[in-house]
């Protein structure tokens, strides 16, 4: 019996079932155009040690946020599916729903309902819908665009690797990370404010090199970067880990976008009135693949990304 | 550590979220009216031995449109959400996925995406989309208003009694009430064909006990029930088990609806040109409660249905 990883499933599902969209989010038509996506946490896979049920509540409507935000699309409405044990406690119960709570009003969605179910696990489904005329496409880009990240990047592999490894480092840079994990940050209002100038985007929680390899494959593009979205303390902790903590991630709930360079200047006011950390990593040229530039050499950065079933 | 019954967990998180339809399907505004249901499938719940993947695959959307056919709106988008154990087989994933096709085609319903997790068990999650001006309310019965259901019901109950506790039965009868846990047949063009003859309606499927009292309670009116919608075949199977499996079961994907006898004609013309089996069950009266109606005697009809986490 061979193993399967998410991406032979997906095109499994693909196949049979004639959906070939891959983008961030789906779009349809009802008259007019309504923007949806669902994200499932799963209590084995994407709930590490430590994390609370709230903190996990949380995070499962953060994770479709992120999507939207990738595509300047403001989350308006959700619906949430929840399995529990069937033997939940009562606190539990209310710390999830707490959590929900909490980050719907943060982020201004409002639940219309959902469903509850007994099962072996505690599974959060959550699917979000918000309106939009278009998105940003992942295919966009053009030649000479830079590409620039919201930020950093790094915390959250390093939070992991404390909270499943118990890999040790400094008292402040263990409760940075361990956060990064347990209370990300999509940056939807950067998003929703700065779409316009945004030739393509992507959310980036499957890991940086994933993200960069399907925007520059999809606009038939060469990605150039050459600089790395970290904060020196990453290094020290990681030392020659680095790049695979930064790069071959995941869950950082960032985005990436690229913008023609005349729109430098607007891009980092905005992000400075917003205060929402970007972070400019290279740039768009013709060719294909994506490559690190470091020390004059270019290295190819390979999609090594986070895949459910790998 | 008290356990939770399902409506339990709901009401906390109606109170949290300040959420508080109660109605088959979700409705939202976004410029019109997009109908939303979501229903999750669970393995260790939900799947009896002998039931395919393909046909719980099938069953996970039919638990949707069911909803969408009680409220006389066709499901037209969807997406769905899977959890696969880690070691799951191509051969499963396929199955799974030719179910989902299959069901789509159906009910002539697009998916739009959605996601797949590795999870300790299989759970499929289907969230459907239609477009209505308005639902049929499950509050809107008035008094002499007549209660039918699309039916039968009983035969459901029988059949989970042969898949999990081994239950004999006459194989003809074995066969039927298999088939009705693993190919259920929701009533969707029913549904939206008569829509405009119900003054309410509501999906059976956590119980026929259960939706009578919801609908009684919501128009704040008595249900007489003086008509069992069974066939004679459940009774030799059934012995004095019979009301149990016909008001106490779940999972019929039929669905209970109230008319002004004046459309009685035409609700019954309509059903024969679309083979839908309806049967009159009662009638609608002023004061509150469901009562069953025999042998002169009138008996409480209590809510006793599916409920998870019971």
């Amino acid at each position: 019996m061979s193993k399967l990883d998410e991406s032979e499933i997906i095109k499994i599902f693909q196949r049979k079932l004639g959906n070939k969209n891959s983008e961030d989010v789906e779009i349809f038509k009802l008259k007019q155009n309504i923007i949806a996506k669902t994200d499932t946490l799963v209590q084995s896979t994407d709930i590490p040690p430590k994390m609370k049920l709230g903190e996990a509540a949380r995070k499962s409507v953060v994770a479709c946020v992120s999507d939207f935000a990738a595509k300047g699309v403001k989350p308006q409405y959700g619906i949430i599916s929840i399995n529990f044990p069937s033997n939940i406690s009562r606190s539990k119960v209310e710390e999830a729903a707490t959590g929900f709570r909490k980050a719907c009003s943060e982020f201004g969605i409002s639940i219309l309902g959902g469903d509850t179910n007994a099962g072996k696990e505690i599974v959060f489904n959550v699917c979000l819908f918000g309106s939009a005329e278009k998105i940003v496409p992942r295919n966009g880009s053009e030649s000479k665009d830079l590409i620039f990240a919201t930020g950093p990047f790094g915390y959250t592999g390093a939070g992991l690797s404390i909270l499943l490894y118990k890999k040790k480092g400094k008292r402040e840079f263990v409760a940075k990370a361990i956060k990064a994990v347990t209370h990300p940050k999509p940056r939807v209002d950067f998003g929703v404010k700065n779409k316009r100038y945004f030739t393509s985007s992507m959310d980036s929680s499957d890991g940086l090199s994933t993200t960069l390899n399907e925007m520059a494959k999809q606009s038939k593009k060469k990605f150039v970067i050459n600089n790395s979205p970290h904060k020196k303390d990453l290094g020290e902790f990681a030392k020659s880990n680095q790049d695979n903590l930064v790069f071959h991630g995941g869950e950082e709930y960032e985005f990436v976008f690229t913008i023609n360079p005349k729109h430098k200047k607007t891009i980092l006011k905005n992000a400075k009135s917003l205060r929402t950390p970007i972070i400019e990593i290279g740039y768009v040229t013709t060719g294909k693949g994506v490559i690190l530039q470091r020390d004059n050499k270019d290295i190819p950065l390979k999609d090594k990304g986070w895949k459910h079933f790998r």
